[in-house]
């Protein structure tokens, strides 16, 4: 691991090396104008005639000389012999310059009468009106749209070249299953490759995917060998244990040159470059979330470089809802949740865990932060890149606190009515100090009735400052779980497993010892914090700890003893302007649909008396306004 | 056209009868999720197993139970008997609950040594660490991105349901022939359905193009019953002549119901909507811009309705650089070119014929303007909505003044740089005014050395107050060509045609009378305006003039006399600050290139002794800064 430290190449100067040694291979396809939809034309389309070829009757009438309509008044009819009937599109007989519309003119036998003057090209299409032969109709370079191909059709040009690439997309790991077969513990489906493929073809590269390669250096080399000769760009996936990453690096230097291994960029620091048969070789990290990184801040790139189909990189500027640390001398990409509270719009920054994929899934948008800075605090501003379409942003509502599975559900409903629930995981007290900034939409809490008080204590004031009011979502109960009978007589005779600082369970722990006089260092695991709910209930039936605080759910999902110690209620707590926020007003009409309290109560974990009712710290109910 | 005009349906109730009449046929497709970028999913994807599925370590190490090692410090280490060396990424023996990191480890005889108690879960990656069985991985309506493919992937998500719908795309019109047919004139190629198909096959329909359909009622009425009885959405294209628009309302109406024919909509007036079979019919005007819009403002919305991949819509607020009228009563769609001029965003509108299809593939948005709305004045700030990538608006450089044939070549060019020119016809007035009003970087002019004395007569105190600078593009010769012989000394015996006020020609050609103390009214064919340079040069070949002025160039291309009068500076006219913009920077080293200069010589038509220069009123050759 130090030695590759060491070796760490700056974000820049590996992107200047990998567009620097490797020549553009200029590669070109000629395909359908239907099939441009995206592509980038890579010989510049010129009209092969004029559109339309000759001039046209642009109006029902006569074509006629306008030089014998001069001097044609109300006074001094002129009557004309030399015309041509003529419809909307018909060709004009080259003799003529001008269309006389049918109203203007008058039958005296087989010639017309007319009372006005017709100018030349009156009511005339010229030849070559939409264009003309030879001229551009679309330069070197252009990406092309769906109403483009519509003129390219038009213009009779059934063909374009476009630019293109080849790709040669190697999988690498004996830990590897192709996708379909069921991975058993220890296995991880080959995805990095599917993901680089979509990506790469998106941009117009032909990509090839080879089937795995297992970690043996000879067919790692075999494998480099014939994907540099057939292609512009090999890309490898390296596989996920270290012992993979030294094969491929070992296996790039055998068969050609190794470039460099190892890049100041986080996640994405194993990446490698190589040169095999002059073609370039970029070495992916195993891990997903590193592997989407190289992808998108090189293998993009160097498409890009070379003429392929720029990717869309939309910006918005977005204040921080929480700090963001950053390692110095690393560039770090995070993923990100952006919405519009109010005028401002908010980032909530992602776990940047590189093996958790939904982190990506789950955030609209991403931001880069440059090696020389050390993190940001909260609501500074920065640049979010998104990932989606920018008006999603307009209708994405940001949620942090107690993150219960069953926000999934009403995400999914307010999905379906064109709303997008970004939630992150907060503490109660730094929930309440994000609806203080104002950088979330809404917090959801699980407040027991009797911890209320005790939590007001320090947070009242701005719980009143805030005029907050609260949307119950569900009622749940919380207790001890156990796999023996227990007495809450003897709490401190117990072996613990607690959750994490802030969380409702732990506040309720609290709140237990509290009323039975136990001072939380005599109870022996207090310190030991689970890092989820789930974790406590697993915890407790594998035996690692005698008592934890969980739900009823999760005490019977883990068929584990439950002893219920409050009701607590789920809510959306909220500024109580946000009610006049046609998507909260959305959002709160779901929670008091038939269809979200249809599914609490399918579950078997929530009770829904009280779902949908709205109070405030000073009354029980309040109205809609 | 009466009875038509009378019957026009406003645009939103347009839009709502389309949205109203019909449900929602809820089509969707099972797809291997390869090839779900961008569409839309149907059915909520959940995980199948955790992923992890068991907890992992996460370090190199000793798996421990936790309880064992409570206590050890390096005054009193624990010696553990009972663990297993683990590498980063194997499985965590269940019954472990920690990892102690080997560097934390003293090797004791088979044993391990620790100086300090492992927390529970420390070094591990629990299980469903990324995602737990059984919970949300995308919702419904979520539209898919490249790296939520990898995730599925990962998932072993190898198949999801998304939306679709099928499209059935009939073209009528005795005039039309297929692509890759040479049209004769009088024939059009038939490409709305083309274009139709490509749209809306983005958006995840899946499109049948039929055969041509010729403008005969039975057959039509055929065509209608076939497509409506396998699609959900069936569209019809009319052709372009009035009489193939009437066959499609009576046919509509024969098999089915017309709903409406004719909305209050520019372009796109002649649209229908009709139902047959249940299934929606919407006909098509032939007109290709009227096409578009009726595609984009109706087809989109509808498909988009029934949850079809939305059509990205990015707007950007931008001012008109020139005044734009709209008909009351109409919403009106108009092609526009926008780029950023200093820190304010300009648009200009494009040509709103509804048959020049370049106007759309030469701009890079669009704009509506309401019905209610009579146009605005030029500087009304409105909203655009791009169809292009709002990067490219960066890199977009509006010019408007005179356009040669030979920027084309530049913006060849410039394109290759990532710099889009986009230009617009106008006077050298008007072209001025632009420059005074700084809503176009550049204005290219042709100012022939005597006539701009006389121009700067109106013009010099703009001219003085805005410190231009003038870069040399090329040099031509102006001059008359006639099919005869001609003297100079009789020009007002002679039949003329004329071009645009304020063009180049039209102030050469009064620059010349003014010379010979000729009163224009004394001209024959004075007011008689060619549409364009071209036009002049055609209207003299076709014996409609005597004379006319037009360049040397297009004299040599029809084969006509040509009687030189003035060598002509082709310009491109700027604020001097534009010397300070990278992209002029970029533009004008491009006008010094060889590969431009070399293009102008191969023409014939242009010398480039001066090309590259660049002059200010004061002096003749100033440096760039």
């Amino acid at each position: 691991m130090v030695k590759r430290y060491l070796s760490l190449i700056p974000f820049d100067d590996a992107l200047h090396l990998l567009k620097s040694s490797f020549n553009n291979p200029g590669k070109t396809e000629t395909v359908p104008v239907t099939k441009t939809l995206g592509r980038v034309i890579a010989t510049p389309v010129y009209a092969r005639y004029s559109v339309p070829e000759v001039n046209l009757a642009a109006m029902d009438g006569i074509a006629v000389k306008s030089r014998d309509t001069f001097g044609a008044t109300d006074q001094c009819p002129v009557t004309l012999g030399d015309f041509a009937r003529v419809n909307t599109g018909n060709i004009l007989p080259p003799q003529f310059d001008a269309v006389i519309m049918i109203e203007d003119t008058w039958e005296a036998g087989d010639r017309f009468q007319i009372r006005k003057a017709a100018f030349p090209w009156q009511h005339v299409r010229p030849a070559g009106d939409d264009i003309r032969e030879g001229r551009l109709v679309l330069p070197k370079g252009h990406m092309v749209r769906a109403f483009d191909i519509g003129a390219l059709a038009t213009y009779g040009i059934a063909e374009v070249e476009v630019t293109m690439a080849r790709v040669g997309i190697i999988p690498t790991g004996s830990e590897l299953v192709p996708l379909g077969t069921r991975p058993q513990p220890g296995q991880v489906v080959e995805s990095n490759t599917i993901m680089a493929q979509v990506l790469l073809a998106s941009m117009g590269a032909v990509c090839e995917r080879l089937p795995i390669v297992r970690d043996e250096p000879a067919l790692i080399q075999e494998a480099l060998l014939k994907a540099a000769e057939k292609n512009d760009l090999v890309i490898i996936s390296a596989g996920s244990s270290a012992g993979t990453r030294d094969f491929t690096a070992g296996s790039i230097a055998a068969v050609g040159e190794l470039i460099f291994h190892g890049v100041a960029v986080k996640p994405g620091k194993p990446m490698m470059l190589g040169k095999v048969k002059d073609t370039p070789v970029i070495g992916l990290p195993g891990y997903p979330l590193a592997a989407q990184t190289v992808l998108r801040e090189f293998a993009v790139p160097l498409l890009e470089h070379w003429g392929l189909a720029p990717f869309p990189k939309q910006v918005v500027r977005a204040q921080l809802a929480t700090p963001l640390a950053s390692d110095l001398g690393f560039d770090e990409f995070v993923p990100v949740s952006v919405g519009r509270i109010g005028k401002k719009y908010w980032g909530i920054s992602r776990s940047r865990g590189a093996v958790v994929q939904m982190s990506t899934v789950r955030s609209n948008g991403y931001t880069h932060i440059p090696a020389l800075v050390e993190g940001y605090d909260a609501e500074h501003e920065l640049d979010v890149f998104l990932t989606t379409d920018p008006a999603n942003i307009e209708r994405t509502l940001l949620f942090s606190g107690a993150i219960d599975p069953v926000l999934e559900e009403l995400g999914n409903l307010a999905h379906d009515q064109g709303l997008f629930i970004h939630t992150a995981s907060a503490g109660t007290t730094s929930a309440i100090l994000s609806l203080k900034r104002n950088s979330c939409h809404a917090a959801p809490m699980s407040l027991p009735s009797f911890s209320i008080i005790k939590e007001c204590r320090t947070l009242l004031p701005y719980l009143e400052s805030l005029d907050l009011i609260f949307v119950n979502i569900a009622t749940q109960e919380q207790g001890i779980v156990s796999v023996k009978e227990i007495s809450t007589d003897a709490l401190d005779s117990l072996c613990w497993v607690n959750t994490r600082k802030d969380s409702p369970a732990r506040h309720l722990f609290d709140a237990l010892l509290l009323s039975h006089q136990i001072e939380p260092s005599r109870i022996q695991g207090y310190d030991n914090e689970a890092a989820t709910p789930g974790a406590v209930a697993a915890a407790v039936l594998a035996g690692q700890a005698d008592a934890g605080i969980c739900t009823k759910g999760l005490a019977e999902k883990h068929g584990i003893l439950f002893l219920p110690v409050a009701q607590e209620q789920y809510e959306l707590v909220m500024r109580k302007e946000m009610l006049e926020d046609p998507r909260i007003i959305t959002l709160i009409s779901l929670i008091k649909s038939p269809a979200f309290k249809s599914h609490l109560n399918c579950t078997g974990f929530y009770s829904t008396t009280l779902t949908g009712r709205i109070r405030s710290l000073s009354s029980e109910n309040i109205e809609m306004p």
